[in-house]
C-alpha cells in the first residue's frame, strides 16, 4: 500500500524492512499466575536486552506493543511508573523504552487489533517482524498470527519469549514455527546487517 | 457486541450510553493554514470547555481523538508539553485533558481508523457521540463519517468545531446534518440529564 | 455497538443470540496436504450436517465463512460448481448452503479478517458463535481467536472440526479451550432451546 | 506492506498501479429519491461503460464494490438478477460485470469498511484508484475518503458519478478535489498508457 508522505507526519521518523516488536514487557505483574511467568522472566529481560541493543545498533527500530493499566489517556509516563511499583520493576527498569523507541497501546491481545500498529510499520516500511515479549502462548501468539495474516515474515527468537509454564512457550514456539513459518532460532543467532536481517545459517 | 469484562481491564471504567469526543484540539498549530484556523479558535475553546464541564457534571464520559506529534510514544505528557510551546499555548491550558478524561491517539484522519476508540466506545457502552473539535470539515467531518457508518447517533454542536474558513466550517455542519443525520443545535442547547442526552426542543 | 436499521438493508433478517458458524467447507481440496486432511471429512460431514439441521430448527442462523476460489467475484454458485468438481463433491453436497443461510467470504485465514462477519454478526445480535469446519488447527482456529478478541462467547464442538492430524486437531481444541474458555463438547451435547443455547449439563 | 503469494491463491490475478472502482451501479433503484437519482444515471452509464472499456483495453482491472441486497450470500448472479427486476434494467445490463472483473460486496457505505477492498487492491498493488458509480455524494464520498486515509491517489471523473441533485454532485466533486486532493477531469480526459496512469494535461 502507498505511504502519503514520507514519515507519518514525524510519527515514523525511521526507515526499516525489519522492526523489532516486544510485546508487554511493560508490565505491573499483577494478575493470578505472575508468579509462574516471572521465574522465567529475568533471563528472558537479559536476553531481550542485548537483542534490543543490536537491533539498534543496526538501525532497526524497536516497537513496543503494550497493554495500558488504568484508564486509557496515551500515558507512556504514567504506565511505566505505575509498573515500576509492581514485582517487576527490575524487569521493566532494564527494558523501559528509550527516547527513540516506538511505543503503541493496545486494547486488547493482538498488538494489531484496534492500534496503530499497522499503519506504523507501513510507514517504517517493514516487511520482516522480530516477535517477541510475554505472554509466548498469549500476546505474542496472538500478534505472530496477526501479522502473518497481513504477510510479514516472522522471527520469533526462542529465548525471548516467556509463558507461565516452560512446556506452553515451547508448544507456542511449535506452532509458531510450524503454522506461521516463524523462524524461531535463538536470539544470539539473529545477525543484524545494515538495515537487513539475515538468517546465520 | 459483547463485552467480555466491565471495564477493558481498568481501560474504560466509566459506562454512558453518551460520549463527548474532542478531535485534535491539543495541537501546535504548526501547519500552513493555521492563522487561518486561529482566528475562530478562542470562541471555540471557551464554548467546549464549557461544554465539557456541563458533560462532565452530568457523568458522560470525555474521549479526546488526537494526532500524534513527534515519533509515536503514546507520551501524553510531552505531546501537551509540545503544543504549549506553539501559538495555541492558551487554548491547550484551557482544554487540556483531565486525569479523569480518556485520550486516544490516532494516526490518521478519522478517529476511528486503526485507534482504539471503536473499542473503547463499545467498552463504554456508548451509542450517542457529540464530536467536537478541529477541523470541522476535515478530521470531525472524517470522524463523524466513520462513526455514522458504524451506526453511532451523531450530535455535532454548530459552535464547537471550526475551520479555515466560517464557509467550509457551515458547509461542514450541513453536510453532517443532511448526510449524517447530525443534530447540529449549539452546544447551550444540549441537555444532559442523568448519563442520558437529551434534546432541548 | 448500535444498529442503524433492523436487518442492515435486508442483509441480516434474523435476529439471534447464537450463530453456527461453518468454516471453509465448500472446498476444491486441491492443496498438498488434502489426502490426509480428507481422511477425517466424512465423519465430519455427517455430524456437522446434523447440528446444522439442529441449529436451524431452533432458529439459529447459519453462517458459512469461507475462502474464495478463483477471481475474486463474489460468486457463490460459481465457487459451490468450482468445488463440486474436486475430490470433495460428496461433502461439498451434503453441506451446501441453503437459501436462507448466510455466506461470507473471507480472504484469507480469520473469518474476521477485512470481511463483512463482524457486521453480520452484529446485525444478527450474536453473542455466542459455535465454530465449526475446516481446519481446526488453521482456519478454524484463527477465526476462533478473533471471535475472543472481540468478546464472544465460543463453542467448538470436537466433532465438528477436523486438520490433517488427528494429533494436530486434538491439540487445537485444546489451545482453544484453554486460551479462549471455548466449551469444546461433542456435537450432540449442544442443547438449542428456543434460540438460546443452553449447556446440556 | 508485503504480500505472501502472487496473486491472493488466485483471487487477484492481476498487477497493475491503477485500478477503477465502480460503486454501486448493480442497483434495484428502490429507495424513495431513486427517481431524482435516475434522472442522472443513463449519460453515466454511457460514459462509465466507455471508460471501462478503455481501462480494461490497457489493462486496468476493473473493480465492482457494490452493496448486498437480500441476505447476504456473496451471490453475485441472484444480485445481479434482482436488480435486473428493478427500474434500472437497461442500465444494469450495460454495465454487469464481466467474467475478467472483480465485485466486492459491502455492507455499508464505505467501500473499506468491512470488506475484502483492501486486501484486494494490495494484491494487485494499485496505488491509483479512479472511483466512479453512485451517489457521488454518499458511497463514492465515503469510499473515496476511506482510500485517501489509506494514502492512494484519486481520480474522481466528474462525468462518472452521479447523485440525487446536480448541486449536491458538484459539491461532491469539490470537497474531494479540494479536501483529498482528487483529480476530477471528465472521463475522457484520463489517459491510459500501458497498465499506468497518465493525466492528459
Amino acid at each position: 500500500m502507498p505511504v502519503r508522505n514520507r514519515d507519518l507526519h514525524g510519527s515514523a521518523p525511521d526507515k526499516c524492512e525489519t522492526a523489532l516488536l516486544i510485546v508487554d514487557v511493560i508490565n505491573d505483574f499483577d494478575f493470578p499466575e505472575a508468579n509462574q511467568l516471572m521465574r522465567y522472566v529475568p533471563p528472558l529481560a537479559r536476553k531481550l536486552a542485548k537483542l534490543k541493543k543490536r537491533a539498534k545498533r543496526a538501525g532497526v527500530p524497536v516497537v513496543y506493543v503494550n497493554d495500558n493499566f488504568g484508564r486509557w489517556r496515551s500515558d507512556l509516563h504514567s504506565l511505566v511508573e505505575h509498573c515500576r511499583k509492581g514485582k517487576g520493576r527490575e524487569f521493566v527498569d532494564l527494558l523501559r523504552p528509550d527516547e527513540d523507541d516506538y511505543f503503541v497501546l493496545k486494547p486488547k491481545h493482538s498488538g494489531f487489533f484496534e492500534s496503530t500498529l499497522e499503519t506504523l510499520l507501513r510507514y517504517l516500511g517493514a516487511r520482516n517482524l522480530i516477535v517477541t515479549g510475554l505472554a509466548g502462548n498469549y500476546c505474542v501468539l496472538f500478534t505472530a498470527n496477526d501479522a502473518y495474516m497481513r504477510d510479514y515474515k516472522l522471527v520469533v527468537p526462542s529465548d525471548c519469549t516467556a509463558s507461565n509454564t516452560a512446556a506452553e512457550n515451547k508448544q507456542a514456539l511449535k506452532l509458531m514455527k510450524n503454522y506461521l513459518k516463524a523462524d524461531v532460532r535463538p536470539s544470539a543467532k539473529i545477525r543484524f546487517i545494515r538495515k537487513k536481517l539475515r538468517g546465520s545459517g
